[in-house]
């Protein structure tokens, strides 16, 4: 009875590594959950904490509080520095050590960061919606580019300052676009009425294309809807540099700009590196069906980092629902290595795809059959989003915020608060 | 009718600038609101995002959205640079640049910092509760201490980092110790359960009362709450150096900690220097009854960095009421001299004072005659501060927070998110 149980290393707490947790929690093994941040991060509404609609908590849910009471699950805080595959060990930094833990399964779910093309001088001036310290960073600047405007007597600076350019043609790009360009005029229009503001947003696509997996007619609803709420849409167009004052496109047209938003693509996070092994173009470690990195033993890895193709031969997309369904299968077929039975193969649930343009505004996909766009797809959107929300705390004060400013205008969140760096 | 409106500049958006400013909106004059902040800072709860309770946007307003339709106020994001009272001047540093703005009236209320006093050992060491930037600072660093104590191996070691040590027997030290204890106890007994974690708050006071101002029966009352919560009170014995892992005090006492919060003292913000005249012994500039500056014409100055005493001779203290008060009677006054009017002299009303300790309980001295405590002075406290926060949405969203926690003891809010520096 005192045999010691099989440990289970989860690296990375997003949604990935967050369903691989749950369905391992009060299970025979024990499981260590590792992240840099102590939150897990509902990555779909970052938008919105960059442009005051939320707050940064009302998207990030302590880890340690969603495995509260929990018997088997624990968590650690650092970054992962090494994988031994030799001896099952990795190591992480924390707290300014290096601590070596020990695994008998290890899951990878450490995600995707930002993938730039082109010149230097665009990754050197973008802003990225990727995380809260980010996202946060982000909206201090958005707010603080405001109050100099309004100071600004030069009217070309000015405009400038109230001039953003928001890169990729995706989901992310379209709802970034269209909040940002509420923020401006609900707060623009109302709070500094004197100041001759005039905000300008454009939404730059290197393809001919916004949206590419919708069908052609939601794309072309997309675009309508984008432009009906006042952004600019330049498609076919891609960026090729960007300096502190503006941004200047292939075709050789410049915006003057101090704001440079870039969700123009994603590669998997680097820790793949430390597997030693062949990675897709876009830096994803190769996994088997039953979502083992090909070439380790005990190593899964799941979501944005790990590379299967469907049936048809076309790689799993880079978004949570997949992320969510491997972390879990890879859960699930650990148990069954340990209890001595098969694995199972992924197999994909394709629930449809959806993305908001601001407020009534929205194109939605379902179970790629069913299309929805306008406030019907919206308010199937809100409703999605407020149900996937963790715990019901933040339900509510997400509903009444958004419900809130549905009926004022007003962007509660619009503080610009910067922390200044920790003590120690 | 075209004659220029007088124009009354207001520096700081505290309790008392912002009452200033509201008392002359939409009045004949043109109003400058000038702060470093974006937003007006519900101080008080200030220990409640220290201790994860509250969100920093829900205790803090912007104030372009408190003015919002005003048409005579107007808003400046900055630092107060130079007063040049003989050219009716100020000088403000703004994005970088440094701007003159001309005023017919100034009101100053950029009210109070930290004092400290003794060893430089402490300044260094010590955490502030007197602004977001500082508290959400302070709330990071608390939820690291807990991460680094639950894989500490080392006993001594990882007690100091679940020891916290306050300074001062004021209502802030009293509601910091009681809820530092509250987080501890809740967070550490349910999440950290196989730790060994013990939670350690000291709550060190110099002289030999807590809650100076309050009748004995209440600092009694007070005392014995704080030590049925659990913490420490060590009383008569002041902080006489701080190190990288102790606290040192006068009798000798040595307690290893890693977490030293300072709310011993304050004095008047420096703007005072900038005028040029004799202060008080805490650097508060010397006040006519009318609010006006001793030695400077057309200069008012309101709350904490103003010195006036009242008809015992005693001056007002360094608390919310004096400021609103203070700052409404300031804009009053102006509005009397520009119409030729005499100005009326300062008459306090005082409500009372209060201060909580932890869940359900409190002191309270209610219009200097009724003492409440325990259960009944906590939901006075409750409903007034309830109240007295800025805007429905911030009313709304703090009551479900409370009440939240309230039921499950669940720190909400509990996210280490420390943002990197802006990018220009």
């Amino acid at each position: 009875m005192n045999a010691r149980r099989p440990r289970v290393i989860i690296v990375g707490a997003g949604f990935g590594g967050l369903f691989a947790a749950k369905t391992l929690n009060n299970k025979a093994v024990d499981v260590l959950l590792i992240d840099r941040h102590n939150y897990h991060t509902f990555t779909p509404l970052l938008y919105q904490v960059a442009t005051s609609a939320l707050d940064p908590s009302e998207i990030a849910y302590p880890i340690r509080s969603i495995f509260r009471g929990s018997s088997n699950v624990d968590v650690l805080l650092g970054d992962l520095t090494d994988i031994n595959p030799e001896k099952q060990t990795i190591s992480v930094r924390t707290n300014g050590d290096e601590r070596t833990e020990a695994y008998d399964y290890l899951i990878l779910a450490t995600g995707s960061e930002v993938r730039y093309f082109g010149d230097k001088s665009i990754r050197e001036h973008a802003f990225e919606l990727r995380n809260l310290p980010d996202t946060t960073r982000l909206r201090n600047h958005l707010l603080r580019r405001f109050e100099e405007a309004s100071w600004e007597p030069d009217a070309d600076k000015r405009h400038a300052l109230t001039t953003i350019v928001v890169v990729g043609g995706g989901p992310t790009g379209l709802e970034t676009a269209g909040a940002v360009h509420e923020l401006f005029n609900d707060v623009l229009a109302r709070e500094f009425e004197d100041s001759d503001l005039q905000a300008r947003v454009v939404l730059v696509e290197a393809s001919p294309d916004l949206l590419k997996p919708y069908p052609e007619n939601l794309r072309q609803a997309a675009l309508e809807q984008l432009q009906s709420l006042g952004v600019e849409v330049v498609l076919s167009n891609p960026v090729v540099a960007v300096s502190d004052d503006e941004v200047t496109l292939g075709d050789g047209m410049k915006i003057p700009t101090k704001t440079f938003i870039w969700s123009a693509g994603v590669k998997a996070s680097p820790v793949v590196e430390m597997l030693d092994v062949d990675v897709s173009e876009n830096g994803r470690v190769f996994i088997s069906p039953t979502t083992e990195v090909i070439g380790h033993e005990h190593i899964y890895a799941v979501g944005d980092m790990a590379y299967l193709e469907n049936e048809q031969g076309d790689d799993y997309p880079m978004m949570i629902p997949p992320a969510q369904q491997q972390g879990q299968l890879a859960a699930k077929n650990i148990l069954a290595d340990i209890a001595g039975k098969a694995q199972n193969n992924f197999k994909y649930i394709d629930r449809g795809i959806m993305a908001t343009i601001g407020r009534s505004r929205a194109v939605a996909w379902l179970y790629n059959r069913i299309p929805l766009r306008g406030f019907i797809a919206w308010v199937v959107w809100l409703i999605f989003h407020l149900m996937t929300l963790i715990g019901f705390r933040n339900r509510l004060n997400v509903l009444i915020n958004w419900a809130w400013y549905y009926f004022t205008y007003d962007r509660s969140v619009r503080i610009i608060l910067e922390s200044p760096k920790e003590k120690d």
